[in-house]
C-alpha cells in the first residue's frame, strides 16, 4: 500500500510510523513547514514535498492529518488522485472530503499524541466512516493494520466522541496542570501526586466515575470545601474552578 | 503492635486491612456504625466497639478514620489513651488532636480509595507529621509497614496537597463521569474513552502536564470550540463547564 501522508504534526508523525511499521510504504510526506516535512519523511523514508503540484496521484492512500480548519482546502487538492482519501479530525464532517479522490472517509483514531511520547496503537479505537461500502472496507483494513479496536461511527456520533475527549483528556490534563502549579507555588513536588493520578485512571477502567467519586463535594463536606476556597484566595481562577466544578459535583451526586 | 482503628469507611478498612497484612494486630474497630464496624472487625480479626466507654486504653496506635468534623470530637475521647493518636485526614490540621494519646501526629495516604477495588499501598505517598520527633518516628515506621514512600509535610503543605489532589483526582473523576453521561446520552460506549483516559494519565508520569496539553483550547481551534459548543447545546452545566476550562487552557498557554 503506497501512502501520501498530507501533515506532520502529532498525529501524522504516529500514523505514518505506524504505518511504515506495517508494511506500508510512506511516499510522500506533504507539510507547509518544510523543515517539519523533512524529519518526518526522514523518519519513514518518504520524499518531503511542500508544493500540492508535486503530489503523486496516484498513491492508494491520502492520509490527511493537519490541523481542522486547513482540512476542506487539502481536500480540493486531492481531487481526481487515484487512492482513497481519509482525514484523522475527531470534530470535522466527512462530507468535507466529498469530490476528493476515488472515495473518501474518516480514519479517526481516539488518543492524544505527543510528539515525543511513543504510544502503543494496538487498543486505540480508530473510529472509521466512509461514503460507501467499498471505501469502507479499505478503511477499516488500514485501521485494523494499525489496531485491534475499529468502530464505524457516523460524523454526528464521532464529533459527541471528540467532546467526551475533551473532558475527559484535554480538560483533565489541563487540571493535572493546575495542580501541578498549586504545588510548586508551595514548593511540593508533582512526583507526589502521580500515583494518585493513575489510580484514578485505574479505577474507572472497571468502575462508572459516578461510583467511585471520592473528595469534599461528593461528601458535601462544607467545612473542607471552605477551608479549600480560603487556601486558594491567591488564585481567584482555581477558587472559581473549584466552585463551578465542586457544584457540579453535588448536582450529579446529592441532588 | 496492636492497633485501634477509628472508623470504618474507605480509608480505615484499606488501612487496617494493609496494617493486618503487615503483622499488626487490630485489637478494635470503632465506628458509629455498628453493622460497617462488625464488616470491617471481621475482616481483620478485631472486635468491634460502639461505645466510648469500651475502647482499649492501652494500645500502641489509635488510627482515626472518619470524616472530617468528627475528628475533634473523636480525639476528645483520645486523652489518656496510652499509645499515639494519628489522624488520616488530608485537609485536618494536626492541632486538633493537642492532648490526645501519648503523642500525636498525621498519617495521610494520598491516594483514592473505594472499599470495591483493593489498592497496593506500596507507592501511595504517605504524608507524616507529628507533634515531636519521638513521635513522628514511630507514625514512619508505620508509613513505612505501608509504603515505600513517606514525606513528613506541616499541616499547611499537607492542606495544599490535598487541593490539589481534589483538582487532580476528585474533578478528574468529575470529568470522567460527564463523559461518560454525555456518550451515553448518545448511545455511545464509555469503553471507548477508556484507553485515552488512561494514556492522559500516563503521559505527565514522565513529563509535565503543560508539556503535553493538547486539544482545541490550546491550539486555539475557535471553529471546534464553537461547534462543541452548538453540539453541547442540551447540555447548559456542560457548556459552562466547556467555557470555563478552555478559557483556562488559553490563559495559561496563550497569553
Amino acid at each position: 500500500m503506497n501512502i501520501v501522508c498530507i501533515g506532520s504534526g502529532n498525529v501524522a508523525t504516529h500514523l505514518a510510523i505506524a504505518l511504515k511499521a506495517m508494511g506500508a510504504e510512506i511516499v510522500q510526506v506533504w507539510s507547509q513547514d518544510s523543515r517539519n516535512a523533512e524529519i518526518l519523511a526522514a523518519l519513514t523514508k518518504a520524499k518531503p514535498v511542500l508544493d500540492w503540484q508535486e503530489i503523486d496521484r496516484s498513491a492508494d492512500l491520502y492520509l490527511i492529518a493537519v490541523k481542522d480548519d486547513a482540512i476542506p482546502a487539502v481536500a480540493s487538492h486531492l481531487k481526481g488522485v487515484k487512492g482513497i482519501v481519509v482525514h484523522t479530525a475527531g470534530a470535522i464532517d466527512m462530507n468535507v472530503l466529498q469530490g476528493a479522490g476515488s472515495g473518501y472517509g474518516v480514519l479517526y483514531p481516539l488518543q492524544t499524541f505527543s510528539k515525543t511520547k511513543s504510544i502503543d496503537l494496538t487498543h486505540v479505537p480508530f473510529c472509521i466512516e466512509a461514503d460507501r461500502p467499498g471505501t469502507l472496507e479499505k478503511i477499516a483494513a488500514v485501521a485494523h493494520l494499525l489496531s485491534q479496536q475499529a468502530a464505524e461511527l457516523s460524523s454526528e456520533q464521532r464529533k459527541i466522541l471528540h467532546v467526551a475527549a475533551v473532558f475527559a483528556c484535554n480538560f483533565t490534563n489541563h487540571l493535572y496542570h493546575l495542580s501541578s502549579q498549586l504545588l510548586e507555588q508551595h514548593q511540593l513536588k508533582f512526583d507526589l501526586l502521580k500515583p494518585l493520578i493513575t489510580e484514578t485512571a485505574q479505577k474507572i477502567q472497571n468502575a462508572l466515575p459516578s461510583d467511585v467519586q471520592t473528595g469534599p463535594a461528593v461528601r458535601d463536606d462544607q467545612e473542607t470545601m471552605k477551608s479549600h476556597l480560603e487556601l486558594l484566595e491567591g488564585s481567584p481562577e482555581l477558587q472559581q474552578l473549584y466552585e463551578t466544578l465542586s457544584t457540579s459535583i453535588k448536582k450529579t451526586h446529592l441532588l
